[in-house]
């Protein structure tokens, strides 16, 4: 007899739906198969079981930059991804002012503790800030359980240039950790910056042009390079535009291992958008900015395809009065970019990518949790329904309709980019190591919860280093 | 208590990698977890519990063409794929001297019946000879569970004109079949055929430019431009240089819905074993033929990254004299194409790719089961270990080291390829619907034990129609 | 001192425009230069002195096939490409009823014989119906100074099959001739008008639909495939779309010596005009259709930059009566393929390419005069204006406005697709082996004046054939 | 009559080989035809008649620096060029200690004036040392004639950041100038020079892997992106690699205006020549390095197809005593970049590309003359055989085979990479303006005949700014 059993669902094996019970004992599923008996029995009749998703690029409770904080801690943020049927995130152990990598993750660590009620990892960060000893502050964080890095190329304070990006490449790659980039050309989008604002050109559909796709493609090239050079793992991470995916495409046949990911504001939000009357456009402000409807389709094809291997929120909250600024009309320049994500993410693609078949089961279940813990580390332990991983479950009332909006949303953020916007699907029971953390819509756990998640950096995962190449052999 | 359990094994789930136990009733899977108990065990302590292999391009018993008979009927070449670890193949129902398609299936079905000792479905074959009705003769077949049918691009007799080859796709699209088709372009191959017996170069080797890469570059082409304009699904079959598998690549990008197959003697033989001095050269021979390395490393990666979905055998059994004639001094147009594979076809890949690293776990169970179970419509059924499906296991030792011969494999085939090479890894025990067909090295089946599966098709699954499309509309 | 001299007029060299005198002796151009004196004078003050424009791809007189005769014989036919300033035609030999690829060849001399006013070379043609004798056809026009050959791929008792297209390159590589191909797929048109038919859909547009762009990029795809195999020269004629376009230029990657043509209407008319109201639309048809604007934008790129290398008319004129036909209702089905173009041709590209800058003179020379001599083997007689060649010379007029429109047009043709067009730039007095044909706007050779131009082959300029390849050796 | 006419050769007019006449009035081609007449004559029965060659990118006389001088000044240098056929070279104004670009430009045009025998303009220079007020320098340089800046993205002093660059590209944009750019990254070189000599890893060979050719590729990508966004012109300099002419390609096929230049020792040395005993392997030495067969063959393929537009020298002359250095066993770290070749680059050209007919001579006279007078603003006065250029002209003995080395070359270079090399052909007499400058072999011309030469910009030749894109229009 076990822990707990879940019920008469219908359940997102990998092998595709079954019609079959799921059983946990001490926190991990123990058995999936027909007639299992538990001494806690949750009935799923009607209800898709589906594994938790995993969110692996967030923002929470960062230190203020940019003149900001962010509206979500850990405990708003975490709540809000367990509504939206997340059972584990991985943000960023993000810099402030004064802070090495290590202090940030640190700093992280203690702001999520106590207030998580969902498991999570944490990401590193190098900054040109941060960059002194790059190799000994990774390393240091190894033995936590941290096995990724993420690196901007724009951003003051914050863009690496390319003798920082290698070393931390180099360190990654002995570590076999994985380097997550934010890749956009820093002095493109400085100089167009100012060029815009000569002009007096600030409306905020601008960003756009700012934030040009082939400043993107640019950056993403250059990442792939040096990843190839150094034979290190990357992520480029908001894939936005065609230009970028094309990029990637390219390093994949150049034998660049290398993750792409995307995420739901570039194929629902449109370039469009920023061209509404009024403030109402900074709800659509978020860099790499939205793009045409070219890069759009594209996105879905690779999002079906496989081309894309992670569907992440980059859930950047900001109180929206600190987002438009006092600007008295605000402009691309007055706008901070980033909107909340965590909690939308999931049935927006649960409704307009697996509902309407857009995506098969196979492709959703690869993008919303395995290849997650895939790529960062975690795979024994959390991503998919299957013996001896984390109870971590998300049962969906399929045909429940609802409408998106920051009212009914968990995170603090008072906007979101989907206001109105109505879906079918909606988790209604959330499990976290065969816990309830929503049980029937109503939050369950309590803060403290959620536990830290180490994961496992893998050595062996690594290309050729230049540096043993021998061109005079080449035929 | 189930039935059966096969208990302390590591076990090949999608997700990975597990140790636990699988429990079959009434021939399918009952559950997987820890601590399953059963009225009967198979301990499989230190040994890997895979899903059984299904080989989906394989010739038996066919009617006699090219002037010789298959070696292997459906218990020889049954035995034969159940040694190597597959528990379901699918070969064709093939024409012959006054058959239609119909009756080259019933043919089959009845060679098939009584003899074999695993599961089989059947392709349909359409060539010119079988090519009036055509649209009738599939629509008889599909309720028997029929739901691919096979076209030839080249072969006296059954090389199809692109009348027939739009005719057959049309009536498969509206069947919701999908149409594998040989890719070579005929003209092409007549013509430097007699052009090199004008010129008296008759050795194996030209085999080689008889059949060139661009020849089957064009034939792909042609065949994926028209499944553009019917919309049907199609797989390019026995895809052997890099040149097909770009073609393939620009038609995903185009929107075809395409499968790609390849066979183990497209990366395990190559051009220049067709320079082999003598007869044993013949052993070699097949078509598309063996390319040179640049193909090889093209198909290796394709098959690690996911561009090649299917691995089959594409086994054509000839007696040795019959392959090579007659002819004093063999030569390329003396030889029979076609070479046994059946059993060799999983312990080549366990042991290169699997072993090796080069291809994860989850890109074997695609290559070995899962896509071939999915692309011809019997997911539902066959192709991974997860519950509900059938309990089609094969036992693997993983480090038994054995030596391939045409003695020691089980066709009737008196020679391999392989014949001397040394690989690790074998299966010992393989069950089919849960019973025991090998059994710790031997035959537990009688013939007749297999039976024939029929399959899905899937009407939903098709692309747009070129009558459908509306150039002047573009943008 | 000279013959004759044009002098003060702006010089169409090949280094660019330079001011300066052209001196003609005994026909030919016997220097260029400032200060030439002659016994007669041009003066060409404030015109612009052109190479004589040639035009490779037309069609005057043929034989009656699709049930009408051309409008234009080589009378009418030659006076109105000259008065567009072309200076040099290069029309077919074309089949007929009874008639063989020779016969055909001969029945187009004669006819030309006493009508022509320019001169004219003549290409051959292969059809199913002349196919028997191919290369010895082709060997007894040689001497005659014939050095291309024309095949289609589509088109009822035209289009050739693979076997007779290899044939003719064979025969074609070994006289040193070029091979030209109007490439479409057969079957697929065969196959889609009939389903419109039996559809209903009978509209002009569909047109469009019955030739689509990947039935144009399958042939043209697998004419290049056969060029690749035997080594011989191709010319890709009417290259209509992007995508055929694109195969070129992979063909080219691919070291295949392929040269492309498109033609006024392939960026001049859009599919869109298909949808005119009524008997209009028919005004537009031809084959391989007008496209979209992402292929106009395709070819405008080519022709600026290189990739298309011949501008021609593909004068196909019929009477309009007999290109509507009797139907009460036109539609697709009924109406005869083939617009008039000969005089229209550089208007066109001189006043929206030329004088707009969107090319540049060199281009606009390439495509309009110099490609085609190089082409078809005259580059030693005509083509530019240099030292030695033919004085075939248009001085034109660019500022000249005028209206396009079949009144004030030359052909016998009673519509123009270009009807009320309005152009800027026309030539006003045109020579031909220094003899003026059009003076001042007033025809002044008789017919009869123009001379049949023998072509020379180029047996050297081949390619590799696919039977002297070794691909046992390849890396 | 004319000041002189050059008699009875085989003159290379653009049309093609012409046997005729050239008659020179005020130093300018007056005439070209048959029975010239002139006060002077210079025979050239047997020769070929050439236009003298352009070298757009060499050094000559530069401030010291990497350590060593050059060892040509203008004298040397020019005398040089023109025993090698080149009548016209375009040097850079190449900054040093303590110059400005306005400087640097100075400090050339002083040390040229009174020692070159042949005209030559200069390009300048911008480094990360001239930087400051760039846009003003460049504008104060324009009245003198300068139309091109060159930018290095390596070398320590040189490389320019993206921000420098930016600022270059709307400088040169404004003024209709273009932008020359030494493609590498030079993190990736800086980073890669550390970790080999960490390793221990010193050998000349490794030359190649400190200057790898994805370094070339990123930086490469990233010029031509910033010139995409910027809309300026650009020529990409020494390509050496397939992988910077595909991004060419693709810059183009973007709509990028941009010119490739390749050199001589990028088809004749490859990175073998780097692993050769001792210090002969120095002689090989250069920045980017030589290359291995797949790029020699992409590079063949596109000078004779269009892809590469110059062929120019980078002559960079230094001692061999400087060059290897002082080290006891020279490494690739001790080793000086640079090799001479303003007089091998056309004989080897002319050799190994015009005789074998590898280059029609239409590329020939593209890559040797036609396109660097066209991409640097001076077509208007020289770089072909035209009525109303300069008569520069090159008379070339097509039969006389000789043997390359520094002995019998004119530069001050003490060793070649050519070293006993065999040539058929040598220009034997050499024209600058209508004077002989070499005659018959002999010297002619006194140091300080060279001319400066103003070129001209082309403001109206530019592309869209990113600042006026559109984004949110984008279909």
């Amino acid at each position: 007899m076990h822990d707990l059993v879940v019920s008469g669902g219908r359940v997102a094996l990998d092998a595709g739906w079954a019609d079959c019970d799921v059983a946990v004992e001490a926190g991990r599923i123990a058995a999936i198969g027909t007639g299992l008996v538990g001494r806690r029995t949750i009935r799923a009749d009607g209800r898709w079981v589906m594994p938790g998703g995993i969110d692996a690029h967030c923002h929470l409770d960062q230190p203020v930059w940019g003149g900001a904080g962010n509206a979500d801690d850990f405990a708003s943020g975490t709540i809000s991804a367990a509504f939206g049927g997340t059972t584990c995130i991985v943000p960023f152990g993000m810099p402030g002012p004064g802070l090495t990598t290590v202090g940030a993750l640190d700093r992280a660590l203690d702001r999520a503790a106590g207030r998580a009620v969902i498991d999570f990892g944490l990401h590193a960060v190098v900054t040109m800030g941060t960059g002194a000893d790059v190799a000994a502050q990774l390393e240091a964080l190894a033995p936590l359980g941290i096995a990724s890095v993420k690196l901007f190329m724009t951003y003051e304070g914050f863009a690496v240039d390319d003798d920082l990006f290698l070393t931390t490449l180099e360190a990654a790659r002995r570590l076999g950790w994985i380097v997550m980039v934010h890749a956009e050309n820093d002095a493109m989008i400085r100089r167009t910056r100012k060029r815009l604002l000569d002009l007096g050109r600030t409306d905020i559909r601008y960003h756009n042009v700012v934030h040009s796709e082939i400043m993107e493609r640019e950056a993403t090239h250059r990442a792939l390079t040096l990843a190839e050079m150094t034979g290190a793992r990357m992520t480029i991470v908001h894939v936005s535009s065609w230009q970028s995916a094309q990029e990637i495409e390219r390093a994949r046949a150049r034998g660049v291992d290398v993750v792409a990911e995307t995420c739901p504001q570039y194929v629902f939000v449109g370039a469009s958008d920023l061209t509404r009357p009024g403030p109402d456009a900074a709800r659509f402000v978020f860099s790499p900015p939205a793009r045409s409807p070219k890069s759009h389709a594209h996105l879905w094809k690779e999002l079906a395809e496989g081309g894309i291997d992670l569907w992440s929120s980059d859930h950047s909250p900001y109180w929206f009065a600190d987002k438009v600024g006092k600007a008295e009309v605000p402009g691309f320049h007055t706008t901070l970019s980033g909107i909340p994500g965590l909690e939308t993410r999931l049935p927006l693609l649960f409704c307009e990518g697996l509902l309407t078949g857009r995506l098969s089961l196979d492709r959703y279940l690869d993008l919303t949790s395995r290849n997650a813990a895939r790529t960062y580390g975690f795979a024994d332990r959390k991503g998919r329904i299957s013996v001896g991983l984390d109870a971590d479950l998300a049962v969906w009332d399929p045909s429940l309709k609802w409408t998106l909006g920051h009212r009914v949303l968990h995170s603090r953020c008072d906007f979101t980019p989907y206001e109105g916007r109505e879906v079918t699907g909606k988790p209604v029971t959330v499990l976290v190591r065969g816990e309830p953390v929503i049980e029937d819509g109503e939050l369950r756990a309590a803060p403290g919860f959620g536990q830290f998640l180490p994961r496992s950096a893998d050595p062996t995962r690594v290309g050729k280093r230049i540096e043993d190449t021998t061109p005079w052999l080449d035929a």
